[in-house]
């Protein structure tokens, strides 16, 4: 994504503290506190401008979101589809995604999503990829036991490379499609790069895989 | 495949037993007696007109190959191809591959292709697919430990059901293209339908099954 610098982002994501968790380290295991309630906690890494997992948060108001971006200003256009709501199963965290562990433990967290990441696609780089097995080791360290990873992307190599590392990693993989706009996948909620090239017609990937007991890991 | 009806296919098929295994059974667990050699054998389950398999017969002196195939005015052009080579290293079988554990000792073979399988749509029919759970099993029977099977096929819905399949299965996905003509992958051999699809600009998926000790079956 192309990035506008917005020196005033990261002032303005502070000034929304009821929107913008500005000490999450303090909710660790117990962010329940936070909402209000028990309601499962679903998040996306990578969450951008915050069209998907705000569809979400309306379309689920039984499920907690948080929406984890670390770009400041990419993060505050989705600051501002939250003031026009009035939705209270919703956060936002600015922070870098490798850092989850000081924030979740174990079994704070039912699904991860995994949104157009960085596709990084020289071999080198592999370790960037939010699918390499490094992340897929810290996912599980937040997740409930038989917690789930939800992935999009128009990447090829991307999913290919992704569904070899779950599989490798031991998750099941439970659903797959390579055409989802073709599929009967219902209640797909789009995030805005998605809309911007399915629309030129590129195929979007997507599939759900699970943790196990008996991953190998 | 439509079929075209030959009513000598049967009885040509009988008189040439150099190239098509007349009475398999008797070979079940040594295998080697037949090709006079102790190198791994590989498969082929539907090896249709058996361009595939002529073909890396050709390529793979070091490997023993075996075509499959229970349609015999199918086989019986695969046979064509073999009385215009001097191939000793291949064997056709005009059996349905159902049967293949009457045939074949755990053990007995190293890799089994499938290429371009009946995608047999409807759900109802999904026991008929070749990478339905209960031939997983049949060729678990006659594999080594950490065999393989490597997949094609353009169709994809059966694509994405293998895959899920296979995972469920326990089986580790090595090697995954969404596009093999455009891919890195080297020294593809096509089938005719491979050809004939490909060049319509159908996608071919591919993909390299391993079987673990971890398998849960």
């Amino acid at each position: 994504m192309r990035l506008r610098h917005k020196p005033w982002a990261k002032e303005k994501l502070m000034e929304y503290p009821q929107f913008v968790v500005q000490t999450p380290e303090k909710y660790k295991g117990k962010w329940g506190e936070l909402f209000n309630n028990d309601h499962p906690i679903h998040i996306e890494v990578g969450t951008g401008k915050g069209q998907f997992i705000v569809g979400m948060a309306k379309a689920n108001p039984e499920i907690n979101y948080i929406g984890i971006e670390m770009q400041d200003s990419v993060i505050v256009s989705a600051l501002d589809k939250l003031i026009d709501e009035e939705l209270t199963n919703i956060k936002l965290l600015n922070i870098d995604g490798s850092n989850l562990s000081d924030l979740f433990a174990k079994g704070d967290i039912e699904r991860v999503y995994l949104n157009f990441s960085d596709p990084w696609p020289k071999k080198k780089h592999a370790k960037r990829r939010l699918t390499y097995k490094s992340f897929l080791k810290l996912y599980e360290g937040l997740l409930i036991d038989g917690g789930e990873i939800h992935f999009k992307t128009d990447n090829q190599g991307l999913f290919e490379y992704s569904l070899q590392s779950f599989s490798e990693y031991g998750l099941l993989l439970k659903y797959i499609s390579l055409d989802l706009h073709n599929s009967e996948f219902e209640d797909n909620i789009m995030t805005e790069y998605e809309e911007k090239f399915s629309a030129k017609g590129q195929r979007i990937y997507r599939c759900e895989v699970k943790y196990q007991n008996e991953a190998n890991n």
